[in-house]
């Protein structure tokens, strides 16, 4: 072919799932690739009886500009990864970065980045094991870009969890307003054409994510709303689960100043990226529980229920927006704001 | 400090080193990180009888052109973390990889260079476990950038092993001919300016070093030679184990078009990168059993002994060259070849 990338295949949408599944699927799927998860699952048997699992999982992170109100790229990628990581169920212990530096960064910069990660990963509490680092001319980069992957640990006894799990019934939880991360980061450009005092939301999930999974151990979905935000998740679960969920407009929390943002610029919140926040899928008996536990835990206090679970139209979500109509969220299609993440 | 990051910094010589001791190191050391090898050697007890521990090693790849001799950026990525996993005498089994594409790249050339990956990882025995996308604009990146991270298995009962382990006495070996890769990559920019047959070495080393374990159990040291070449890795052993390691330049093999390419160009080849050599340092009893298992194995053919180990001066790597002088090899200092991993 002679097609071409384009920033749309970086958008976390519909461009995004097609890349992955033509390309990437087509040619390195296997059933742990395949599963499509924040994480991929792994044995640890090695012939020995099980002794539980490891969960792994990898982002690039290219956000413009390197620092933003409420956090920058070293936090952003200490932080994304410990997430996707906590999706599996997992105590993630274990963390790598790359770092694709470009000629002429100043060290200081480099500098703040890294001691803001060394913050991060304490916070969650996990180790930065190894690392690597290259240079690329002026030009042929843009500041840096740093690669993180990370390992966590699933006990033997956990049950399954993950996009494919959720079941009829089920009642669909958020951990707090949305849409932060994406309008900090464009009001870090210069992009909104008005002052916000929007910060991003960045931030570790994962003991948030432990104090859920106590309440409510048979937590059948956890996934962090990131690039194509709430919409474009919730599609990626319907789709996997081939359920439909239903969310109720007025539930969505949404900060009065990311609202007016987002109007004035004619943008759809629940498209923007967050990079703190998680959708938690759990049995009704158990909602009560896990929404408790979350308003104990850190960056829970705003958690909310959203919605619920039926098993038709499989594939679906369907929002109940604030006049009563209904209306079907799509997947992000095309490319909303590039280079949040 | 005003300073900035040049070129240099991304060599793997003195500057990597010192901007990695001064600013990662300085802010996220930990035993696992500051250990310095190729790999980190993590324990996966977690409160249960020893059952091995994990390898784990990460590397971002850059090189310009995508495509060269002999491979591309693909083979390269696969290749460049199983070999630095096998470098901990650990079995490769799990890989991860985070690309960032630049607007514009082809989506020919990343079916193919994705096409490469899935070879190298089956020649390998490596499964690819989890991804990421992102893109950059034009001009924000080079095609595309790649961060591989590989995760393997180290048996419970594997002596150590790692740069800090040789012992004096022991013996130096080394996998075949060095300079390969470099020359590979400066033909395939043209700034060879004349033609070359040479082909990069990049390969997977894990069964090679499968085997050479087996013969050689004791083994002390392995590390492959990349950026900094030959002379630079045998400088970072020589620190870390605080011995001197003595090699012979008549025992050194290069093929006559690198050497005729290193002569015109003004390049020392003891300095050139390559990508699918190792060095072993094995005490003496088990060297001759592991330059056999080298030469039975994959890409071992032309395995020789090219030095011993002796405590003096510590840190030091001393050269006897062709005429039998003998000469300090330095590590590599300033940039030599950019962006060529
Ligand atoms: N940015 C970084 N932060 C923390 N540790 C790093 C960083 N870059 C490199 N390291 C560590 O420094 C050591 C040497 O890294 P280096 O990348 O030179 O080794 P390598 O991968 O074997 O060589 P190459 O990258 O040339 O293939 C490793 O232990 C690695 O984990
Ligand atoms: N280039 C790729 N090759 C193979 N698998 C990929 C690739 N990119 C993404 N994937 C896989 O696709 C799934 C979705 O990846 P995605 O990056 O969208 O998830 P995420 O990391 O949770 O989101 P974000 O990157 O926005 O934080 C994951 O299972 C991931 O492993
Ligand atoms: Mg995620
Ligand atoms: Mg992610
Ligand atoms: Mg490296
Ligand atoms: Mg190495
Ligand atoms: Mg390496
Ligand atoms: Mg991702």
């Amino acid at each position: 072919h002679a097609e071409r990338i384009v920033l749309g295949h970086g958008s976390g949408g519909r461009m995004t799932h097609d890349l992955i599944r033509t390309i990437f699927q087509a040619h390195l799927g296997n059933p742990y690739l395949n599963a499509g998860n924040d994480f991929a699952h792994l044995p640890l048997s090695l012939g020995k009886p099980d002794i539980g699992h490891l969960a792994v999982s990898t982002d690039s992170h290219v956000i413009s500009p390197l620092f933003f109100p409420g956090g920058d790229i070293g936090r952003l990628a200490v932080c994304g990864t410990v997430n996707d990581v906590s999706m599996s169920g997992a105590i993630p212990l274990y963390l790598t970065a790359g770092f694709i530096l470009e000629e002429g960064l100043s060290l200081e910069s480099l500098e703040r980045i890294v001691r803001s990660m060394r913050i991060a990963a304490e916070e969650a509490g996990v180790v930065l094991v190894a690392g690597d680092t290259k240079v690329v001319e002026k030009g042929k980069g843009d500041g840096m870009f740093i690669t993180t992957t990370g390992i966590g640990w699933i006990p033997p006894d956990r049950p399954p969890l993950g996009g494919a799990c959720a079941q009829p019934g089920d009642v669909v939880l958020l951990s707090g307003p949305i849409g932060d991360h994406g309008i900090a980061v464009l009001s870090a450009r210069g992009e909104l054409g008005f002052e916000t005092e929007i910060q991003s939301d960045v931030a570790p999930l994962n003991h948030l994510i432990q104090a859920l999974l106590q309440s409510a151990p048979h937590t059948h979905v956890l996934r962090d709303p990131t690039r194509g935000g709430l919409a474009t998740t919730l599609n990626e679960i319907a789709q996997q689960s081939q359920v439909a969920i239903r969310i109720e407009e007025t539930a969505i929390p949404i900060r009065p100043a990311v609202r007016a943002a987002c109007e004035m610029l004619g943008l759809d919140p629940l498209y923007i990226a967050n990079e703190g926040k998680v959708i938690a899928i759990v049995p009704p008996e158990e909602a009560d529980a896990a929404l408790a536990a979350m308003h104990r835990a850190p960056y829970g206090a705003e958690a909310v229920r959203i919605g619920y679970v039926e098993s038709q139209p499989a594939g679906r979500v369907i929002l109940r927006t604030m006049l009563g109509t209904h209306r079907i969220l799509e997947i992000l299609s095309g490319e909303m704001l590039p280079r949040i993440c």
